[in-house]
């Protein structure tokens, strides 16, 4: 018999779930990566954004968000604690104002993580942050593989004279060789541009990009299929930036787009990327000043990562 | 020539829907069952939530929210007013910081409506007040079939020791013989469960189980099929949680889940229902304190109790 | 080489676009039509609203919301600004309290855009403004073609004795000849009505009128074919009312309705006319008071207006 | 001793108070005059607002802000329904759209209660309402004093043309014939004006004027006195618009203006009227849509309600 | 030189102070109470709520308001956690839906702090759960003197047959011989009563009552000297209900009153008390979903905590 | 006669206030400073907050709360368009994520009117903007004198190796040798502070600072007198940080501190210089994200501003 992991929630048949400190799906905030399998790391940084803030305060809206989360995911079949042993190590120093430096200070938060063989979810913060994510990763495994749902491609070269922007990370870990855009695959990007030139831009680095028409008609099968012939064995990496949504679902964000995809869409096709081993997730992007009072981008974001544990569940398990 | 109704919406020529004492799509408020044939019933209770309270606001929400529906419903073709008498027979008294006793309340309160031949329409309230409007029917009718669409199957067996809480009626509704399972079909359950038995120990009480993405596979005229086929002749009871609805179109609710239905969908699954007769029905966990500024989650409820008025109206028809 | 249009957005990247007065998309405000293709124009009245009031901040509110479109729209592979001269041409006059004179005013303020060969998109403000719109239309034209997304005819006669209101416009143009409903096509409509003769009344006017359930159940490209076959060579008029769409994408509109269209179905219908003519334009019926903290409502109305300059560009191209 | 009166609110002790439809203080909605001493009136109209619309929802606001209201009221030790009938009324019919119109409606809905010696508090809507209220009370009782607390005058001539406007009715009033003014005193005028005759114009009509400078200069005991030297025997009615408030205590409402009373001073002022005999009483111009979660103007509202409550009260006692 | 105390918030020069998991004042989440002189406890349970519930989420909400705290009081001219160890000691299990066994297990949750010399500061909640508070401080130090800064006096003998709800505890706990009230002070009360015997009956029970009135006419020192005389020497237990502030500046509530206390004054009467020692404190009846988004109310309960922790620091300094 | 100034609001007597593109109280939008007096100028830039994000959007809520704002200021008894020519200047260019060049920026963006002789009454944006509106002030009049209103003193060294922040101005300001400290009033401080020291390096900068307790304390002309004395015949500067007044009056704000000054105080404050002479002002730190929805935190700002219209127009005054 496996005996049960190190970490996770508590028993939530001692006390309802709306109490305690609150720390992701109400598992312990542990600073320790020794005897973790996966670690949700908040990154509480919106220096980057280019039209609303606030996603500063994602991690703590996203913790709160996390509260009905329950162990037994029925879609995938799986007890996300149940094979694999989950914290919460709070937040990562950043420098608010600089976003330079913070790129810096996330990469060496993660360091430790990655060396321990802990998969990190990290909770954002703007899309800037995912420059420091990555390089952490690579530093591990190598350039890695992106796969990206997301309203915007962020490969733009800078913003008024800032070069590390929430528009910007992918062009940089492009240029800094952690990424390999040939094995990448970016999708869900709508809503006006500067011009044709914007997508075709990130074509020219390597990326595939399907659009957000696009990827509404494909069916989840189709767009697991595309994704796993992109990647192929390389190690690859999850990024999912909130604003993919649409913002009826997803009104807490900082540059929302029309007519997004839905979260059974969304949700569905994170789903069938089960088998798939990923070097760590992110969900970004989520602006609470902005959310309605229900909560709602928040509570979505928490079931994104809670679709990220699923999948690093599914293989953990024995 | 028929004559017309005793009780139903006055003559909106006369003065701007807004105006007036809130009651329920203007219907008179009238506590004498006489003369009536369907009566909406607020039900204000919330003690048995789990997560987010405020139900016990939902009557009022709801009552607000259907100040803009007129007598005609053209996806049914009938005047939901034209051949049936219509009351808003006010709140039935409950005991806050009780459930046990407010379900007795609740079946008290109901009895004289239903010994009269009226039919009642209950406002939640969270969904513990199910069980209360369960036993004044079975008091007539025997035990029920029950239609129930709901993000949660609610067939616990207690809550922190607690055994009358909102996740918990349709198991002691059972255990009281109010309730054929059977004869029942639970429809729409989604989201993350403690594990896999939560379906497994629903569907061993003998209920059918349709999951959320089940759900979202048929056609109306499949769920239509589906629950002919499983109530027969059964006395039936409908049950609709409005958090069977995606939180972007119904925020206001106690414990939401993400990727749920649309309106549409669900509108649609009622609609499709249309000539089967119903001892009751009921619209549950609308929590106004969460929903946004346009009331948005209050005015679909009371769509959904418009859409039980059709169900009723089709069968009162001569 | 064709010049650059006379006015247009300031090039984003000498600031970012949050900065600023705010005007349409970024568009200088201009008062003389000279030199101009192209002129949003608010509309802030609400006299005439039923239910609920507040669409005289809808220009404000749509202006707002426009902040962050980008000049080059992906979907039809154009520039909306690259070949079309657009400004913002203000509010027109209007008088609170009196919406006949009020209709006066909006055919006289935009009596000179008309004459100058000028296209008008018209944020509204409630559906009586249509009327006003029409009569400059009309004067120039002659009567023309409707094309409607609403979820509401807008054909009544009167409404507690005002015949000025936002649900007669439709009959009054048609009364003053400045409307042919036998070219015209009213899509979108739902919810409860006074009676079935609601939509026959209509119908008996003369318009095509679709149903929600029947616009549900068009392809873009059937709906497409729909509205040319029905307009033919007439001029035609685009009148956009934001609650064709479900509350949930659009909270922020005085009588909303349940179950309407998604944002990503309503922009492929506008989209799906390139290449038709439309002599103007209007979105109507926002009400920012109601609308969320993401001012959803507000972005998406902003997205439509865009979705008519499209139209306009792809028009105007060499 | 002496016999309850006929109607009052329910004995709270069989229902908590948020239970039930939603009338003034859960007294009951009684349409005939008879048997009442005191009348709790709706007039859901705000056509005539000048900046935020939304008053026509404040009666169905007032209402809900109502139910914590209880009988005692300890300041000036009387229970408000001890010796005193009060019924709600309901709302009055009024024709959205038209001001001058609705004003003659609001004469004739009120007559009935007028004449039955009934008396009125008007819960509006805005302010062009008391026109209305002053025919009605000058047809029984000729000219009356008026007592005003309001943050402007409401004494201009037009508006765009538009004589029927909520900041012309006291010009209207005293040109019919309704008003004393030189019985009367206007209190709380703040804020920027259009010029340094706007007050002069209002001292020459013969009001006296108290600027909110002025008048927190006061001590209640000052202001009474100031109150009951001017009115002096001349049957007096009492009008509280509620943007006298700082716009912190009272955000829901047509034109706030910043620097007001606090609801301390403003109670304190009412409450020192004590022993005055008033026609009538009115509560004006708050906007639910502009509230806060907690409806902090409509409580507040109701409030001010039951301190006339209490006056007519204290007039009433044996 | 005093060592440093074992527990307190990390050095705010590390890492802005919104970053990390959110414990009151950024104070470690330590569950021991070996080392501590101070934990602050959240109690998060509203089934005892008479009106507007979720004060279940009271102390999620308080600890996000405490994340701009920082060390050094200046009006009371001390820093906070230089002389005292300051823990987060978690929420307390409690049942929902069951009052009575709450009080039970809040005496129960607290008994392992009180009795190891630990002052707890709790951060309800409903104000039911004093009574378990108080017996846990009366089960080592004997009967307490409550000083209590309330809307409402709290000391009904039931609620609709429930004998445990948040307007009865100091009635139980008198019954219980937790209390003496001859040592007690109770001020604040205000808003309407169902009866002049309400306050009687309070004073009946050897309570001394300064109404809202009375006490807004004290200056701190003259409440201060009140306060002295009253208590004497007796242990005494400080309790704060939000709703003794006016709800315009504590919005957040479950029975507001209009007209209270601003933190001005209420802060000055906390300060005021310096130098007493009191064996526990709360903070309660913060309902987050009625709270502005500005988190006003949550805010302001924080910096009651943060008076509280003034308080304890002047008795601890050396 | 005087001719009238070449720029003003329009004559309100022709559109309603709420018609038009905003600008700040409806002044025309000029880029040229050539005929203006005073102008308006927007700084939308809030990368230099250390808490709540949102102010980049505070110009446009400015605006927006200006709308009502009308010529005569009674309570100053002067008409602040009659005689000063007021332009909207539009926003100055910021980088956001770059406080150190936005400081330049601003410098450089304010030149032309400070040269021009024009005075500039900026919106911001974080504090940190006002180093560069010194810079641009110093320039033309050498070190000024500054009058401030403020929670916080903002003269910290550096925030997390940041050392242009919005906690740090006044300090980089003397440095730079813009400001005069020992000419310097800083006022309104309070809420919890890092240690004694903060407020002791401030004097020991040379600054005088009078807390929110002594600020409380002082009468209008008490204030005034202590500010002239300070100031003597030096050019001043006045800066307005919107977190002095109290959160409940100004919600949106990015570091909020309970028990501020009420409005009425704070303007009271302002309106006792009348007759000082100001080289500029601004009003800072309105975050919309956290305004209340009916923008009291903007309109309170707007008035602000409009206080500062006054001053400068009783200094204009033939």
């Amino acid at each position: 018999m496996t005996p049960a992991p190190r970490y996770g929630p508590p028993d939530a048949s001692l006390a309802p779930r709306y109490t305690g400190v609150r720390t992701f799906a109400r598992c312990p905030h542990v600073t320790d990566p020794e005897g973790a399998d996966v670690a949700l790391v908040g990154v509480p940084f919106d220096t980057a954004t280019s039209y609303r803030p606030g996603a500063r305060f994602g991690p703590e809206a996203i913790r709160s968000g996390s509260t009905l989360l329950r162990p037994y995911h029925a879609a995938q079949d799986v007890d996300v604690f149940a094979s694999q042993s989950v914290i919460d190590f709070g937040d990562l120093a950043i420098t608010p104002g600089n976003a330079e430096r913070t790129a810096g200070q996330i990469a060496d938060g993660l360091a430790p993580l990655v060396e321990a063989g802990v998969t990190p979810i990290a909770l954002g913060g703007d899309h800037s942050i995912v420059l420091g994510e990555l390089r952490a990763h690579a530093a591990r495994h190598g350039p890695v593989a992106l796969v990206l749902l997301d309203a915007h491609a962020d490969t733009w070269d800078e913003y008024y004279g800032e070069r590390y922007f929430h528009g910007t990370p992918f062009r940089r870990a492009v240029e800094e060789g952690l990424l390999l855009p040939e094995r990448s695959l970016l999708a869900g990007m709508r809503g006006p541009l500067y011009g044709l030139e914007d997508l075709d831009a990130t074509r020219e680095m390597g990326f595939e990009v399907l659009t957000g028409d696009e990827l509404s008609g494909l069916s989840p099968s189709d767009y697991s299929a595309r994704v796993r012939a992109r990647v192929g064995g390389t190690p690859a990496y999850f990024s999912f930036d909130i604003d993919v949504i649409d913002p009826a679902f997803a009104p807490g964000t900082g540059t929302p787009e029309v007519a997004g995809l839905t979260p059974r869409e969304a949700l569905a096709f994170v789903r069938s990327l089960a088998g798939m081993r990923f070097v760590g997730f992110d969900v970004v992007e989520v602006s609470p000043p902005y959310d309605d009072s229900a909560q709602t981008t928040a509570m979505l974001a928490a079931n994104v990562a809670y679709e990220f544990l699923a999948l690093t569940a599914l293989e953990s398990q024995p």
